[in-house]
């Protein structure tokens, strides 16, 4: 084990993400002393209990007390708020950087806050599952993922370096780009694909001619995917299309665009349209299994792991 | 292992489902001979070499000769032909079945042409993969699947009782139900959710702003499971969209009702309305597991099986 990189880590928000930084950092020694917060009383039972940190504040001004590195990791939204709170707490020299899914408005909103004498580092490590909660983090969440740092062009290097290299340390692997790019990518393969798959299930449970058991019973032919994906946390992912509003509007009327020539094909019995609207799904499937993205082979969807009739053996 | 069910089964179609069908009715003494057709010359070929019928025929119609169960396992769209072309040929008794994802159509199509002397059991075994053709069959495609049979008023009784006793031997648990209910959850859970993740991938590989290696490269945060439901065959879904469409259509309707919902929603940045409509996705994934469909926990879908950066050990 490598020498720490941070002295005292504050982690403001104890939730997926959060729960599971403080349990690699602990893990692999990447920081000495991990100080938690969380608004809700429960999570900071929860947070003693499982002994996440060394100490839990309900307070974000208290946990951040000589930290030289500080960590947002609350839902985007609530953001600005806690930078208001700590900057004042803050030690000279230190840290300051986040998790936030969307990251030109973080930067807008919490920059100015952040006090000269310290350096803002804004980051999003693209990990995470459908759960949410102090319980539902484990250690190994960031091993072998992504994860995206946007520094301004004042932003001091060695603070962007060693943020890197605790990201590093988790297991990952960094990126660096524009903050302004970042959304547009993560606006098409994550905001978009959330918001959507949120829409279609709760047009699926609103079907008079259809019984939501029925939708539930047959949800191994595709719909169960949608349900997993708009299964996580509602309060982040509300905070999230908010704060990256225009990217995911500009998403939003492209989609629908591509869905009226769809309803169009359909109701013209239009063969050839669909099919070439098909094909093209299949290409950059195939794209997403070569770069690595995603196993081929035995991930047949239709039966992995579910989809199974009552009275069969495995799982639930 | 019992007595056969059927002693001669013609297979119509030998991809996915028609190779899946040979390899476990074979393996299970289901049937006492399997004879396969299918239109492409490679598909003949590749048959023959991993020996899934007894033998294969170019025309259907000499597949069908003296075959007890014939099963029409094609893109729904070639039914009609291949029932026209083998209607002579049937012998008197003799159940002609299906695999199609949508019944009603299917049923208007192909029972006209199906001589007084036969039986007609539309049915639907709700199994697959994103994969297609006669080399991604597998034995184990049926088992623990549900199989949906829409027999009509008038169809015999013990035809209907022998090919549920089919998909049975194969692994599935039965449903009877008509075929508009069929159509209509189909719909919901599967053609719509195809037809929408079909889109949305389209629509991803043509933002001008962020490059097609980008949504791949970071497509495990949500967009991975949408290229994985857009993987599979473009000239089944084709088919499947056209026959279904009226049900698709008011799907589609609702869907982009509710889009339009969404839309406003994040212009006019109403975060209760947003968080009101994340909630209701839960709500219903949490049905989803409970029912069984689907694994809770171990089933995080940002890094199941893959969003591996470059280096990484597993798989790709």
């Amino acid at each position: 084990m490598s020498a720490p990189i941070f002295n005292r880590l504050a982690l403001l928000g104890l939730g997926l993400i959060g729960s599971s930084v403080a349990r690699a950092a602990r893990d692999r020694g990447l920081v000495r002393e991990i100080i938690g917060h969380a608004r809700s009383a429960e999570t900071r039972a929860t947070a003693t209990r499982l002994q996440l940190c060394d100490s839990v504040h309900e307070r974000a001004a208290d946990a951040v007390v000589d930290a030289d590195l500080v960590l947002l990791c609350t839902p985007v939204g609530a953001f600005a708020e806690l930078a208001q709170e700590i900057a004042p707490q803050l030690a000279a020299g230190a840290i300051v950087s986040d998790v936030g899914g969307v990251k030109q408005s973080v930067i807008v909103a919490v920059r100015p806050l952040i006090p000269d004498s310290c350096h803002f580092v804004p980051g999003h490590p693209i990990a995470g599952t459908e759960h949410s909660g102090p319980e539902s983090g484990f250690a190994e969440l960031f091993e072998q993922r992504w994860c995206v740092l946007t520094p301004l062009a004042d932003t001091d290097p060695e603070a962007v370096d060693r943020v890197q290299a605790l990201w590093e340390g988790l297991g990952s692997t960094v990126e660096r780009m524009s903050p302004e790019h970042h959304d547009q990518i993560l606006a098409i393969t994550s905001h978009l694909p959330h918001a959507i798959a949120y829409t279609m299930v709760g047009v699926a449970g609103d079907v008079e001619t259809v019984a939501e058991r029925e939708v539930v019973k047959y949800s191994a032919s595709g719909f169960r995917d949608f349900t997993r994906i708009a299964a996580s946390d509602p309060v982040m992912w509300r905070d999230l299309l908010l704060a990256n509003r225009d990217e995911v509007l500009e998403g939003l009327g492209r989609f629908m665009e591509e869905l009226h020539v769809l309803q169009k094909a359909i109701r013209w019995q239009d063969g050839d349209t669909l099919e070439q609207h098909f094909r093209r799904g299949r290409e950059l499937r195939r794209g997403v299994v070569e770069a690595g993205q995603d196993a081929e082979g035995s991930e047949f969807y239709l039966s992995r792991s579910g989809g199974k009739p009552p009275g069969s053996s495995e799982g639930g």
